[in-house]
């Protein structure tokens, strides 16, 4: 082993460790940790300013793009929301303990089956430095230690988030390790946790394709692959076309930089002619750039001609691709084939048109005259999301707090043998 | 790639696509085709026993252990009873279409969290030939496409089953190639499956840990690990005796070669010098060796010292490690230690001591007063099992047929726009 890679291996170890001591704690005792850390932020946030100002004089020295800029930034009003997004995770219920399923057996045992806390999560994030304290509120409200690492932009600003909320923890019953920063910044300090297996529950990480695509490949530690979202619109033959054309419009442009957002909208030629031009000019008018292929273009003059590329690009931009079908079978075998099956969304008035695309649409989310913007933690009334998982075990979809936890059988009998 | 990665991923594509026909097949269609691969089976168990004495033959001449060729063996008989195992879980409630969770959103939006199939399952397995049928069934059942890789010494016999299984589906609705073979028996076409990502949604192994520890280092597909099983029996200071000696007997002997026997006996040394000697005579009577710590062997004279391998050892044997502990908490830092995370086992009459131990032990499944034997899919009325999950992403413990499903949102809205 190398020497970073003990360093890691040795705070995985902590992080072990203070798993076994959080997994047992009560609901009050993590809800007061929680507590203390939101108060400590707020306390403190003069400090984390002024580690964040170095991460931003660094990134605006190294001529990084403003939106990057803006999101590396800390104020102390972000801070005052940081520690309020902490509170309401205390708020939320304790995943911890609830019993998913029980009977008892016709011999008389009790069984019970019961969430438990993973144990060690990893968390492999990108830019925001707020993911820092939203990452370990989440992990430790679902029992689980947080073993966590930033992107080397926001180092100095994450390990100053890291120092406040590990003192906060000094006087609860919290062992403060339960929040850690994996040490070190390079390339090789997050390679050392993506092959800590078994120090490491599980790896999720938070931000682009890229990141995403690196730690499923690297990564020997369990990972669940969250965000990348190629998503969907189809008009079916049947759709009422204002609320088609309101759903594309926001499924598209009401936040262009966000996995839920719409990047493809499939549309049956029986109402082609009369509902491309229309949502082209809603589209148009907010700044959308259509990727037509060449049933689309004649009807709608504006529109690129779209290449193969762009069926599977997830643009995160003022950008659509734009296909003609011919049935909704047709706009099924689209999806299956170019869709990283996050959301996908039909407009239709046919009950059996909904009925078939729900059947056979594999995506972790399937909805109905819906914006595809509605697939959210927060959105569908988790109250907090540790991310979007994109694939098909353990979780899929919003991952709220009882994604973050395992389950454990307990067994009680009076002296039952077989 | 090379020729065999190029064959494995055309029938996984194969899988990918029947796995897509399959997973919207109502609970009649699937259980249609099960009754059709029993009637099969039965039909042609002259064939199926015809091919598996080849198998039979080549493991005799290459000198196998009569155990070995046993497990190996099929006799018209059990064929049958292959047959019987399909019909079973035929009967069995359909996981799929479950709703896991439901809610009206605020805003109107209906959500569902619905189970549905992964997809593709692949299950790498040794020796029996049964495990085939079931495999494919318990697949079958929950929506899933199987793609089958037994070991090499039950190519020929597995190879009949599945053409048999095969030929039953072509009047169902059922493709064929929801069940495949993987082509070859060599290293190289278990490696390709284990390479083949994005089409295969999970690997299963069934077979012994050095088969499992394989799948889990070699695989990039997601391996769901399963039954390696170094499980403890702690009998606590206030335990009954007679339970524990009935308990700790059962555990280790009532069947020495599976996953859910005892390997480690930890005793309280407030009732080590009543108990030892006792259950110690129990254990020896049924050809139990004993290997005992250093406070052991002074009270069981017949106990070999034990090393510190002896701990981590899954004997599955007639053997046992014992070891004296002077409190509840030095049994679970013990258990905490070298346990694979299988099953545990306190007896004791303190409900304290009961509590703590199940909450501070971390383990698939913790009993109170009863046998780790019990840690199963039928034992918990689960009708079935693919397998028993070791880890804690998507399933722990004993896996029935809602493991072998992922589930999916679906929204239902009106328009609904962000």
């Amino acid at each position: 082993m190398t020497d970073t890679e003990q360093e890691v291996h040795a705070v995985a170890e902590r992080s072990r460790e203070a798993a076994a001591e959080l997994a047992p704690l009560t609901r009050d005792a993590k809800d007061s940790a929680l507590h203390a850390m939101a108060e400590a932020l707020e306390l403190r946030a003069a400090e984390i300013v002024s580690a964040n100002a170095t991460d931003v004089e660094r990134a605006q020295a190294d001529g990084q793009p403003q939106a990057m800029v803006d999101r590396l930034t800390l104020t102390p009003a972000r801070v005052v929301e940081i520690a309020e997004a902490v509170r309401e995770i205390a708020k939320l219920p304790d995943p911890v303990g609830e019993v998913v399923r029980g009977s008892s057996l016709p011999n008389g045992l009790e069984l019970r089956q019961l969430r438990v806390p993973l144990g060690v999560v990893g968390i492999i994030y990108e830019g925001r430095p707020n993911v820092t304290a939203d990452a370990a509120a989440l992990c430790l409200k679902s029992g689980n230690a947080a073993l966590l690492r930033g992107s080397s932009s926001a180092f100095t600003s994450n390990s100053a988030i890291v120092e406040v909320l590990r003192a906060a923890l000094t006087d609860t019953a919290v062992p403060q390790d339960a929040v850690q920063l994996v040490p070190g910044s390079g390339r090789d300090s997050a390679q050392a946790l993506m092959r800590a297996r078994g120090l490491v529950d599980v790896l999720i990480p938070r931000g682009g394709a890229s990141l995403i695509q690196t730690v499923v490949r690297e990564s020997t530690v369990p990972v669940i692959e969250t965000g990348e979202g190629n998503c969907h619109v189809y008009v079916d033959a049947a759709a009422d076309l204002d609320k088609a054309t309101d759903i594309t419009v926001n499924a598209k442009t009401h936040r262009v930089s966000v996995c839920n957002a719409a990047e493809t909208l499939l549309v049956h030629a029986d109402i082609a002619e009369k509902f491309l031009p229309r949502v082209a000019a809603e589209l148009i008018e907010r700044g959308v750039v259509l990727h037509g292929d060449e049933r689309v273009t004649p009807l709608v003059t504006t529109a690129v001609p779209a290449t193969e590329d762009d069926w599977s690009t997830e643009y995160l931009a003022h950008d659509i691709a734009v296909r003609v079908v011919d049935s909704l079978d047709e706009a099924v075998a689209h999806i299956r084939r170019y869709s990283t099956a996050h959301t996908e969304a039909i407009v239709t008035d046919s009950q059996a048109a909904a009925r078939r695309f729900v059947s056979r649409v594999d995506s972790a989310a399937v909805l109905v005259n819906a914006s595809t913007r509605f697939t959210d933690g927060g959105e569908f009334g988790f109250g907090a999301e540790i991310g979007i998982s994109t694939q098909k075990l353990h979780a899929r979809g919003p991952m709220g707090l009882p994604e973050m936890t395992s389950t454990k059988y307990v067994v009680t009998g009076d002296g039952h043998v077989r």
